[in-house]
């Protein structure tokens, strides 16, 4: 006996309840008559879109997924289709997965291990279920479960326990820079040890300041990988079972490290700047590397034609910054302007000028020039109903070495998880498809800019000892004596901890960004303002 | 027999491990030698304050909480104290109390009920503990609690049963308008039915977006409240017991609603201008009801020499205005400026004139007003190290009717959560301690004065009309449709939801605020900024 399963690896808008279910019966109809499948997967919470955050409190949502859940029952004929919805059971919320066909519910199971930590917040939403779910469906026996729950030991062995041939699994999983590689070694393992096979459907699409990659897969018992889908693309594909055993299939390769995280910050802008309606992106091009990396991600994010760039120099800007930035603006073929700050400096420097009569020089007149520039792009943003894209990297958010409403404007942050270094890695492999960021921009000294000869390295250790610092002390949640018996000086832990730990305040008003590391400054790291802790 | 309980109602500073030692001996010395007492009991997570957030997955964090309670235990003799304290076990952190005397942990207990919502997550940080304790102390048996517990049915009953005759609870418990008497009332009656007397100790003080009122309080058998401490000040207090019978004592009497409001709201600019170093304050003036109300606010918290008022007038502020604002900053005694932000908003002009120069004039042109000011009023906050406080009300938050990066700018946002209209009580609460705020700025209808003629009440309902929409679609989670049904337009729902779904974005960039409500825009309300739901 023979089984054909469609793996529906969707972008879905959350929150959009009747969207969704359009998309869902398309998908259906699509497996159905032109992939010949007989069930169908989708990814965890399919009818809200995930996470879905506190419009899971609403019970006027709750209520439009769950009416949403038993009209799609009657809405498909011929193929069962396993969706995911917020189930309301009495004063009770649960993460399910319903199995329709035929116009009823043939089976729903309740996730069992619900994440509470990094980015999740399940406990705040959902009730845990307490027991497997196993179905059968044209001879085979079927489990059901989502996401957190293969990562844990036993679920998958439970299942088998109680009679399941082959295992199902929902899942919303966000990538961050390694995260393929240790999703599929975790469930392999589970799955040989457990020797029964798994369907693995992830959603793919940018939502806020997660990415889903995608890259859903079938294991074998063996623990064999024999289907993999591609990664950060929709994608709906068909695996034939004999019994319970898939069939061979095509595994789509998975992309480098680099070429992954580019891919993951590219689907980022694409979808925030789709998914809200903005008319396209602009952002201020400074002649620096994070500007010019930014710039090409919108481009192949958006096309040439939606992305502008604004020049705004001012007196500190030397000669080679305007020219890389028009280089740069004229390689990917955007639209520029070019607006001097001069006036407004001025204007300001003018205004403050009897009450800092006696006050010496210091980042005060900085940020003039960030504000006096952020004041133009967001002029033209509004203006234009165009996204303003901040251009400021990781190093830079954990150190606060950016003008809170000067550089740090905008919309949508794309790079705000990209370390420095990564940021030269990204420039250096997108010049490998097509040469658009100009040599120089990649080797200078990188600077602010913002007084005469100014550099980076004034100011903070260079970028090769402080990303690492900031890495071990912000991710792997290090302490000083840790980092420091790593190999690096007293002086550069101390300098970096101490800027990381008095620039929260500054975090807090960032806008969103991209997150491929596993550890943004975003919902998965919530660090209070007022706070007596120093790290050394 | 007869046992002296001290209650320790303390403000301390989250993440100063160091200082909070030091406070704690300091506490008990003065308990058992002023007061006589021989037990005293401190609020909830003493040791590293509450909420110290991610902080509590740093190992080195949670390594000097543990080492700073075993070091406590030999520092104070004579007096046992009843302290919290994130208690790591193998791979587990419990949110923990322990009692220590002479020198030893006489005895432990682990949290039983976490809370997960609103604004907590203590299930992102601890495991529940599964049992009660209960220790002798001179004879009497206690029980030990901690805030959620003494919330849920059944907890101090079972401390009952387990042996206690008195219940001690640590709490951290944040206030909202009325929250007192909920409290009171949800323990008083938990009591009751248990008939165990019970000593509650709250801590106080701001810490980002949350106020702790005190308002620590012990009940007897009956349910009756015999002892009151004061709401929003550090006191230490003793309660004499007669075996589990405490005697009566003094209650401090309940603040009416709009008084407690207004002394949260300066408690929450005092604390956190003091616990994060500024040098005071600063706030752009602009004639309307809510520079002027944070401005008495600031004065109230900081003294009027550690606030200074800037006037930042545009052609389109009205004399009256500029009038009035003076008025405010005179009948307060603080130090103002006056500014006139003509020569910022012409220099900004000219700079866009060429590529504006076909387009009609929209919120752009009002934007760059706004942004001109912030960039003056951000400019003197970086020169001076004072605390930039920001003025929006909770209904200007709500609909977006504020310019990012414009009168949003600030380190603070200390009106954040409170509604127009009670702007409007605030401000006349405080002009009945004295005359404050001119009666005209109370009357006047109010305006963002960024157009010709313009008032708020050209884009949006009248605020008698808006405030309650939005507590019940905000606060209660109310479906457009059971707003209708309780008598507002469809007109004015449609309009209030569609701008409070369409603004998150904005929200998101505000800067921290002191909640007043049952849901604030901080910790309490996550919403996704891309998302499909449309309330309406």
């Amino acid at each position: 006996m023979t089984l054909k399963i469609a793996l529906a690896q969707t972008n879905f808008l959350v929150g959009n309840i009747a969207a969704n279910v359009d998309n869902i019966v398309n998908a259906a109809i699509h497996a159905r008559d032109e992939l010949g499948a007989e069930l169908i997967v989708f990814p965890e919470l399919t009818l809200t879109g995930y996470p879905a955050e506190d419009l899971l409190l609403r019970a006027d949502f709750i209520a439009a997924a769950n009416n949403a859940l038993y009209q799609l029952a009657d809405l498909v004929a011929g193929i069962a289709l396993v969706v995911g919805f917020p189930e309301r059971d009495g004063d009770k919320l649960y993460n399910s997965a319903a199995v329709l066909h035929q116009g009823a519910i043939l089976a729903c199971y309740r996730k069992r291990m619900l994440p509470n930590y990094g980015v999740f917040d399940e406990q705040r939403y959902f009730t845990a279920g307490n027991q497997p779910c196993v179905f059968e469906f044209n001879g085979t026996f079927i489990g059901l479960t989502i996401c957190e729950d293969v990562w844990k030991d036993g679920i998958i062995e439970d299942n088998q326990q109680a009679g399941a041939e082959l295992v199902l699994t929902l899942n919303a999983s966000p990538f961050n820079s390694g995260k393929i590689h240790q999703r599929e070694a975790v469930i392999c393992t589970q799955v040989k040890a457990a020797r029964i096979p798994l369907v693995y459907v992830n959603q793919v699409g940018g939502q806020d300041e997660l990415i889903f990659d995608g890259a859903s897969f079938v294991v074998d018992a063996d623990g064999e990988i024999i289907f993999r889908a591609e990664e950060f693309k929709e994608q709906i594909s068909v695996v034939e079972f004999d019994g319970n055993q898939p069939l061979k299939n095509t595994c789509a390769s998975l992309y480098t490290e680099v070429s992954s995280e580019y891919r993951a910050l590219v689907l980022g802008i694409k979808d925030y700047v789709r998914k809200n309606g903005f008319q396209g992106a602009i952002l201020g091009l400074s002649g620096g590397i994070d500007s010019a990396l930014v710039l090409a991600l919108a481009v192949d994010a958006l096309g040439a034609d939606h992305v502008e760039a604004v020049l705004l120099p001012s007196r500190y800007t030397q000669d080679m910054s305007n020219e890389d930035a028009l280089l740069e603006a004229q390689l990917l073929g955007v639209k520029h302007h070019i607006i001097p700050i001069e006036p407004a400096v001025n204007a300001f420097t003018g205004m403050l000028a009897d009450i800092f009569a006696n006050s010496a020089k210091d980042a005060t007149e900085e940020n003039i020039q960030a504000r006096s520039r952020g004041v133009i792009l967001m002029a033209l943003s509004n203006k234009q109903g165009k996204l303003l894209l901040t251009t400021g990297n990781k190093s830079e958010m954990s150190v606060g070495y950016a003008t809170l409403y000067g550089d740090m404007s905008g919309g949508f942050a794309p790079i705000k998880d990209v370390p420095k270094m990564l940021v030269y890695q990204l420039a250096r492999y997108r010049n490998t498809l097509s040469a658009v960021i100009p040599e120089r921009v990649i080797i200078r000294p990188p600077s602010a800019e913002l007084a005469p000869d100014q550099v980076d390295a004034d100011s903070l250790p260079p970028y090769e000892v402080l990303d690492p610092i900031l890495e071990r002390y912000i991710e792997k949640d290090q302490s000083a004596d840790d980092i420091i018996a790593a190999g690096f000086s007293r002086e550069d832990v101390a300098r970096a901890i101490s800027l990381v730990d008095r620039n929260e305040y500054k975090r807090r008003q960032s806008p969103p960004g991209i997150r491929i590391t596993g550890r943004a400054f975003g919902r998965d790291r919530r660090y209070p303002i007022t706070s007596g802790y120093r790290g050394i």
